[in-house]
């Protein structure tokens, strides 16, 4: 038992790693067994759950929520690396290498996180092969998004950057339409640590591509209206 | 027998994995086992492994030379994401998950690489648990590096970028002295492709760091006079 279950006490959480793809290949009995080695966080909104140097090796399974992984600078200088949402794991780096955390991991809204010590994770590694090879995998795609991250900020401007951040955090709307929607919606400030850039550049942008009628702007979410023509225009910009 | 083995006739090159430390757990006679499921590449300086996109699934181990990683878009854009030297292994990601190549391969120098086929890989993987942890960690550690890449590009201006890229392509000099140096000497416009700038800029900064007697050039190597400032610069520019 931990503290941490009792910051919400009205809530229970059971806890369960087939819900994460990665450990799905784990049966009803393994999945009890390691279970009960591990614990439940609770985490309010803006909460940090791990601190960019902290030298903690836990993996967490996001049970739901959002939590974000950001690197940080100085005063203001943050550059977002990842969202995670439901069921997806995070802090693998750490659990693996032992090494200090890359970057912070920080709750967007209030979250639920299963914490599985690093031996534990270690152990299903080297019993499960499946879960072993889905690890893997887990890590090439990360590195895929990291290449794609230093190809993004190496090669785009700033407008590009943002059409390629509102593509990446949307979502496909479900009315068949081919619309994409960010919802809730983003604000500038937040766009503008995705980017690397400044609040105003992003608001100067936007208004554009709302006058474009590319975005449209609801109090429930940011709406792409026609993805198609901002890959496109990211497209042209990688190629010329 | 590959007809690649026929380029260079005069020279025999005999295959061993335990030369990197990702393998040095194997035992001599699986080595040799293993070996004789792979082949012989020998690349011109130039010349390209793989290409981005391209959809082979083989890993390799480079045995002499240096190649680069390389991001390509359009004419003339290039961002250099790794360089590999002597016993490391490349084309990771592709064989881990068999989506098409995330960067190009090209050997620097006159290089020799082990072709090593994705399913004597996975073989490997599932039976030898200590490869398996060591190529967790090397992913972990290519991660970090990403990370540390995309810091780089988000927070840095050029300037500090090329500190950075600097410190990050020499090796301390064996005298005891505290400098290090780029032997070969890597020439401007590549240093640029380091960066994400241009050439010209490259040029302005580097007569700048001779003039600050930070760096000396002679036809041999690029020499770092002061590493410590480089990096304190760095940290400064960082937390600003």
């Amino acid at each position: 038992m931990t503290n941490d279950i009792l910051l919400f006490p009205s809530r229970k959480h059971s806890i369960s790693f087939r819900v994460s793809s990665i450990f799905s290949s784990l049966s009803e009995e393994e999945d009890r067994a390691w279970s009960q080695r591990c614990h439940v966080r609770c985490l309010r909104a803006g909460e940090t759950l791990v601190d960019h140097a902290d030298e903690s090796t836990d993996l967490f399974l996001l049970q739901s929520g959002e939590v974000r992984a950001v690197l940080r600078f100085g005063v203001g200088k943050e550059a977002i690396v990842g969202v995670f949402r439901r069921h997806e794991v995070m802090g693998e780096l750490s659990a693996i290498d032992e090494m200090p955390r890359a970057a912070s991991l920080t709750a967007v809204n209030d979250s639920v996180v299963t914490v599985i010590p690093s031996a534990v994770f270690h152990e299903i590694i080297a019993l499960k092969p499946q879960v072993n090879k889905a690890v893997l995998q887990l890590l090439s795609l990360r590195m895929r998004q990291l290449n794609d991250r230093v190809s993004e900020l190496s090669f785009l401007d700033t407008k590009h950057r943002l059409y390629n951040t509102l593509l990446r955090l949307s979502r496909i709307r479900m009315d068949g339409g081919g619309e994409r929607v960010i919802s809730p919606p983003i604000v500038h400030s937040e766009l503008a640590e995705h980017i690397g850039s400044s609040r105003e550049t992003v608001s100067r942008e936007m208004a554009r591509l709302m006058r474009e009628a590319l975005v449209e702007r609801t109090s429930r979410a940011i709406i792409l209206k026609d993805p198609g023509e901002l890959s496109s225009r990211i497209s042209r910009a990688l190629q010329n």
